[in-house]
């Protein structure tokens, strides 16, 4: 839990080329805090600290680098290096820091692996992006159910060292087929002597390679396991997933819905390592879309131009009764996708939703149209600002908002559910894309109302 | 990995009254699948069912229902069974079911612990919300840094069932102060004789009780663990956190994320199951601050009644370029409150966002203000809609849509920094109150430049 707080003193061991000191404060440390520190020096003193670490602590700290430094680092040092982090770094990491990159440049690392870590790499690249595949380790333990605790016991102390987790032990048979996963309280509560068949149930919760990476986290946190088996379409076990693997994945997928909702094209990067002309591009598609879609608005509204001539007041309140059902629909949207993403509502239950909002949406247009009212009135009684008629204005704008923030409430809620039908991402009904949708409509309802009450009056 | 598919299957087992075959059944499950199943039978049914269960796995079946249920269940289940429940259920689950009742009910239910059970239950409720302290469990092993590894394996054989997990051992002083913590393949992997001294490294990643559980997400994904040790403020070892709770934090305050973002209060219970009253008070709160705000549009658009009334052209403009704003300006608030979330961005880093987002600003602004114009002088090369000065209006437009694009995103970018700056939570600065923010502004924009250009012509 180091970090930033000590860079200056690490800069200062490297500056004076106190290497002895340097290498005894930094083999002291954890993976990940060697990698925050390695992370903020520049090109050379970096390679300087890496040089010097002891070399496990080196292969997995070059795994928590972020995919720059380490192609950074892979690139400045010598080709055995490089392929010495590459064979030592863990299975999963090391498919995370290839899949990203461009073909070519992955081949090459990918020769340099020697022939059985480079097999390893090619069967996992060959599962599909954001496939539990991707996530998998084939560094696990596996016995068989002939043997006794005391020789799963030797077995873990002789194999244990390159297992990614000795948390769960995966029993198979003979052709490799999972038949039950033991956590390590089982067999060390075991008695030593007694058989592993003896204490297997047969019963065990496990992830196909094949299934997108998101249904892992699901898994995960209904069952509370630290690590779940991965098996292939015949049931054999290929590898196996670890919880600190789905965490990142949690929050990796929470930020694609946050980045779709606030309507722009996942970035699938932080924020400051993303190029800006990449940026844009992801930032602008959405935009235009939206722009284009808003664009009705002006058709819509010059569809009206003869009513606003004729009442200007009218045009007044056209930002405040189209935010309204935006901002309606939004909130609407929000809670739905994420009760869809949690599996909190299901398709089916779109009825029980329609009902839900359909109150909610009565109740919301009622006080935003009570308040709306009030504050007409409220002006009106200290100025001529609204003219005249505006008691009739004030009904307007009343009963436009009861109208509108009730559509913008059904329409956000019940878009996610028809993408979702569609077998699109519900997701993609951003806020801004709701927000759009309910400003065309919205004007339409807007003056329709306008054109009822205020016939023979203003209009 | 069942559930909702043998619900059907359940509910004919009951209504046969075919007990020996439902107990058989359900007993070879898993508490997540049974609570699954269990949870959506009605109250008789889901009695009977639990009762059937063996009594370790009832009480982990229990800690899997939701809140709800277990109030109905505790409910209507004996004094003495509630007290078997409540004893058994793992502390941590038991924490989590009594934070959310009324004072009354969860004191109701705190009697009925034996003294031990109590005293753990009490000092965890002592701890604040969302603190790490109510994420604990005190179920863990410590050992003694003196003892020898052989010791070590028969103490777990002997407490090891009441661990919540058994990845990792810790090791303590006299004082019961936290040394180290030994992951269990370090112990498997070492010498039955040696002492757990010589492979100590006492270096160690802890949290603190009081700490916010936020804290706790960070600290799991930066070192990933799959338990980590909690101590008091003496360093002392209280309890330790597991990473499946961890999942659950994480995925909460994920949600609460985006519910703040979608512009409405975090509900912090399922969608479902919140009541309809508080729903829509928390979705209110939100919606008539925002109403309020966006009433500024039309004090804002009444200022400029006499350009619109000489001009009603200008007016078909108002809604497409006020959503421009914002539209843009929620892109750059997800992007900036989810990167100070992930903490990619910090506080300080607000000049770099600000250079970014000024040149993403200028070039979306670029891109929307070309198409608006093409828009108007495609329009008009067929129709009259914009009368003859249909030229100025589309120069106008576009100019208004370069810079209200370009304020909506820096308002949206910086109004997190601001927020966080003043101790608030940056992901206040939802899509809606960002729209509303640049609405207001928009307009002002939007007449100012028409003000400009058009003056002598149609002003």
């Amino acid at each position: 839990m180091l970090g930033r707080l000590v860079l200056p003193e690490i800069k200062e061991l490297i500056a004076e080329g106190d290497e002895r000191t340097l290498r005894e404060v930094v083999n002291g440390w954890y993976p990940a805090d060697v990698a925050t520190v390695v992370g903020q020096l520049d090109a050379p003193d970096r390679l300087r600290v890496l040089r010097i670490l002891e070399p496990g602590l080196a292969a997995d700290t070059f795994a928590y680098l972020d995919r720059d430094t380490q192609v950074d680092v892979l690139g400045s040092v010598s080709r055995s290096e490089a392929a010495w982090i590459l064979n030592t770094m863990p299975p999963d990491d090391r498919t995370a820091f290839l899949e990203d990159l461009p073909p070519e440049q992955s081949e090459r690392w990918i020769g340099l692996l020697d022939p059985v870590e480079r097999q390893v790499a090619r069967s996992l690249l060959n599962y599909e992006e954001d496939s539990v595949g991707r996530l998998m380790t084939p560094d696990y333990i596996a016995v068989s159910k002939e043997w006794t605790i005391a020789q799963v016991l030797d077995f873990v102390r002789a194999h244990g060292r390159d297992s990614e987790t000795l948390n769960v032990i995966y029993v198979v048979d003979a052709g490799h087929h999972l038949i039950d996963d033991l956590r390590i309280r089982e067999i060390l509560l075991a008695p030593v002597r007694s058989r592993v068949e003896d204490i297997c149930d047969r019963k065990y919760v496990s992830l196909k390679a094949t299934e997108e990476r998101k249904r892992a986290v699901d898994v995960f946190r209904k069952y509370d396991r630290v690590a779940l088996p991965v098996t292939d379409a015949h049931g054999r076990l290929v590898g196996i997933v670890t919880l600190d693997d789905v965490l990142d994945v949690a929050e990796e997928e929470a930020t694609r819905e946050i980045q779709q909702f606030g309507g722009l094209e996942a970035l699938d990067e932080p924020y400051m390592s993303t190029p800006l002309p990449q940026m844009v591009r992801k930032r602008a598609t959405w935009l235009v879309i939206l722009f284009v879609g808003e664009m009705l608005t002006a058709t819509a509204m010059g569809f009206f131009e003869a009513e606003i001539s004729k009442a200007v007041v009218l045009a007044l309140f056209v930002p405040l009764i189209i935010s309204s059902g935006g901002n309606s629909g939004s909130q609407a949207a929000t809670l739905i996708i994420r009760a869809l993403a949690l599996g909190e509502v299901r398709l089916r239950d779109w009825f029980l939703v329609v009902r839900r909002e359909l109150l909610s949406g009565l109740l919301l247009g009622l006080i935003l149209g009570t308040i709306g009212f009030l504050r007409i009135a409220l002006w009106s009684a200290f100025s001529t600002i609204y003219g005249e008629h505006w008691l009739l204005v004030g009904v307007t704008v009343a009963c436009s908002l009861l109208g509108i923030v009730l559509w913008g409430t059904i329409t956000g809620s019940m878009l996610p559910f028809l993408l979702k039908r569609l077998g699109l991402d519900p997701a993609t009904s951003s806020a801004p894309f709701v927000a759009t949708l309910v400003d065309v409509t919205g004007l339409v309802i807007y003056f329709s109302v306008a054109m009822v009450i205020l016939r023979g009056t203003l209009l």
